[in-house]
């Protein structure tokens, strides 16, 4: 596999917000009434040349129904996974299984961005494998992207049950043939793989003996958590950097409308954000921007990194430094244009700025924030730095209809995989969950923050952003992180 | 509701068994290669006047996808649901709500035939619920029996994990209409039912807080347990009564082929076994027997009972004595005809018998038999007085592609819900099942008959047989069926 394909892949296949499109029809404001998804249009994972030297893996692929629920006469899918076996002490120790739930995204993606696997499979003699999730990179129904991809009839079975169920089979064939059933299954995932990986031990308990779900927001649906949740967060990462900072972007929307207004304004916005191309109305300006915050917090990593996009360490403590100490008499928007800077454009390499102003794109996240994955959010003018933006289910579930010809389910997923008084619930069933997250990170607002039993444990970690934990050990790694990993191995030793 | 018409539309909706189909290819030995249905053509509840005076119901409809796992766009179908609030006290009592998981067939036939739950909604304070399964009595898709059965397409969505959604859906919105969130469901089921009760424990923990899994065979897939126990256990409870009863029984199969093979043979046998038509072949003759023996040990209550058919208390007791002591002289089919008569002729109201002979029937549980509900059958040539047959899961296949143009899925239910080393995942995980089961019920031998946690019950009774438990109690009950269901009664007060 070489790197640039996968790289290229990723641009492909990463998501582009549904924002544009709705938002326009809301307020001249710019509100956001969807969070940046996981993997968002305006991350742009870099080239790692050294990855596919790091990690070892065969490339398989599995038959799969494309509806596990129906008898429907459909034809069936090529799901792609990784797998290496050079550490597995096998069926006569009981060699456990390590498996990543693939999200949505290219599976090598996932595969070299979750180092922690890697790192602690050989002290457990265990196999690693990364099932790739259907509808993304390789693993496509009907045989191309294209095709899937196609419309609302060809993308009705990228669901996240039918996810489950593909890896549920796979697993379930794998051990079969390698006379493996007696050797135990630890899950893993982050953000949205988090999610599969806490549901999938939840639903298929008998496949699974353990999960560690790290930044899994499971319980951003519906009304668990208050839709302002997520941009607090990323509001507060901000304002505790700098309260000027948190100031600045906070006033800056209303610059930016004004601004938009004069004649020559969207000329003159372009000027100064240095854009490739004129802007036709803010609103693409206004989302470029609000990803950027977002995925800063999300990244907010106390090392240098480049899981979204090249960055130092404590890149929004940098992009405040920016904003503050922009030279005196910079207005507002280029102290903005300063800051942002950092997120898109730290290694200074880039010239001009591509906004992709798609938004139609019928893209994997998308169409499952249209269709399960409906999570509200709002803006609270309070409390948060975005404009003021009260969540909207119908305008939603009419962008919905509108892009995808498809109507949401927001009540689904708390109905087939529950959320609501999860306390209560977990307490007397399930067990072997870890959630893991850092409190920097605006998902772990959705996700579970407190103990639930004994073995549904949730280790917190203040200075952590988005599955930190599930990166790769490194010489940079504070205590704090160190110690989260060792818990977790221990947990997982515990159960394996 | 008019009781005529829920047995008339019992008698349509019974399941037709795939063996003469298919087991006229594998042999001229009449082997099975199917057990009965929980429900078969060769039961026919009769009309029960006092029922719909006996328990009183709202009948409802709720408005349901035909796919919770896709985003097709489908037509919406009506389940039908029966209600009764009286008793209940209601949300701010935190009231429990009772919901009997409905099965392969009428739901009004279970609802008057499951008075456990009736007798004991009183004293709980409890909300009855007995939601219909889907394309079962009233609750068809395409809005007929004649368009949801019309081929495999339309059939597709006719699965246990369809039918569990559609459960949890209803009961979820249900509860929110009512703002009865906090109120404990306590499902029930029996058979199939039972299944779907303890299934949905295990895959919805957080719609319900428990399951009486009543003769519940979740265990009879794939290798889990023998394939032989049905039919041993049928035998074993023809030995149990009389051995040379067992043996006219073991002997009757040679001397039904010998007399088919005569000339005039089936004539004879025709006038032997009273039919009304002249047999074509002996093999409905054969499932005839086979049939009324199996149903036989199912309902072998101790008192007169009339679930299946109008029968005496013991009937493989009252039907050995009619085998045994026919008259001096009788022939092996004579007596035999004398036995299976206490089944098809108890109240000696028949003239002739009807052997139904459509082995192609587009009927339900042969649908999910074909499907999903795989269940291994081998008749062993040292135990068992069936004829002898090993499984062959090959002519199984290729009898539902014929019949149905499906192809079954053999390994899907393991899969899915588990049943592999099911004491050592459950006792970690899963809580508050009560698995009930008799064990001269032939369905025990393939569900759970050991404790496997503190909160995961096995209940055995000796003398019980298919479901005795969920039945309206009765002056009749013998001590131990009063304290089983006593002990029921307790494990679920500690719950709910």
């Amino acid at each position: 596999m070489a790197s640039s394909t996968v790289s290229f892949i990723i641009i492909i296949i990463i998501t582009t917000v549904l924002l544009p499109s709705l938002s326009s029809q809301l307020s001249d404001l710019f509100p956001s009434n969807n969070p940046p998804p996981f993997l968002g249009k305006h991350s742009h994972p870099i080239k790692q040349p050294n990855h596919h030297q790091q990690y070892r893996y065969e490339t398989r692929y599995f038959s799969q129904p494309l509806d596990h629920f129906s008898f429907l006469d459909l034809p069936r899918f090529r799901q792609r996974y990784l797998i290496n076996t050079e550490h597995w002490v096998g069926p006569s120790r009981s060699g456990p299984i390590f498996l990543y739930c693939g999200n949505e995204g290219d599976i090598e993606w996932f595969a070299v961005n979750t180092g922690f696997v890697w790192d602690i499979a050989p002290r457990f003699g265990a196999m690693i494998l990364f099932p790739e999730h259907r509808y993304y990179g390789d693993s496509m129904p009907f045989g191309s992207k294209e095709e899937a991809y196609r419309n609302a009839t060809t993308l009705s079975y990228l669901t996240a049950e039918q996810a489950l169920a593909d890896f549920a089979v796979l697993i379930t064939d794998l051990k079969k043939n390698l006379s493996a059933e007696g050797c135990p299954v630890v899950l893993f995932g982050g953000s949205y793989g988090g999610m599969l990986a806490a549901w999938m031990r939840l639903k298929y308990p008998h496949v699974a003996v353990g999960a560690l779900a790290s930044s899994a927001p499971i319980l951003q649906f519906e009304d668990i958590v208050p839709p302002e949740t997520f941009y607090n967060i990323v509001s507060n990462s901000f304002k505790r950097e700098s309260s000027s900072c948190f100031d600045t972007i906070k006033n800056s929307w209303n610059a930016l409308r004004s601004e938009g207004q004069k004649e020559d304004g969207l000329k003159q916005l372009s000027k100064t954000f240095h854009l490739c191309r004129e802007l036709t109305s803010v609103q693409g300006l206004s989302d470029w921007l609000d990803s950027a915050y977002s995925y800063l917090a999300m990244v907010n990593y106390p090392y240098p990194s480049n899981f979204l996009m090249p960055l130092p360490g404590h890149p929004i403590r940098e992009v405040c430094k920016r904003i503050d100490g922009s030279p005196a008499g910079s207005s507002i928007l280029e102290r903005i244009f300063n800051g942002v800077s950092v997120y898109y454009n730290y290694t200074g390499e880039v010239d001009c700025f591509q906004l992709d102003d798609d938004p139609h794109g019928m893209d994997g996240w998308n169409w499952q924030a249209c269709t399960e994955m409906v999570m509200p959010m709002s803006s609270d003018q309070n409390t948060s730095m975005f404009p003021a933006y009260d969540w909207d289910y119908s305008a939603f579930r009419e962008g919905c209809q509108r892009d995808f010809q498809v109507t949401p389910r927001p009540r689904w997923i708390t109905t087939e995989f529950g959320g609501h008084d999860i306390e209560h619930v977990l307490k007397s069933f399930g067990s072997n969950i870890i959630f893991s997250n850092g409190l920097l990170d605006p998902w772990s607002g959705g996700s579970v923050l407190k103990n639930i039993s004994e073995t549904i444990i949730a280790l917190i970690t203040k200075e952590g952003a988005h599955h930190i934990d599930l990166r790769a050990s490194s010489t940079e790694d504070p205590d704090w992180l160190v110690e989260q990993r060792a818990t977790e191995i221990k947990l997982i030793q515990e159960r394996a």
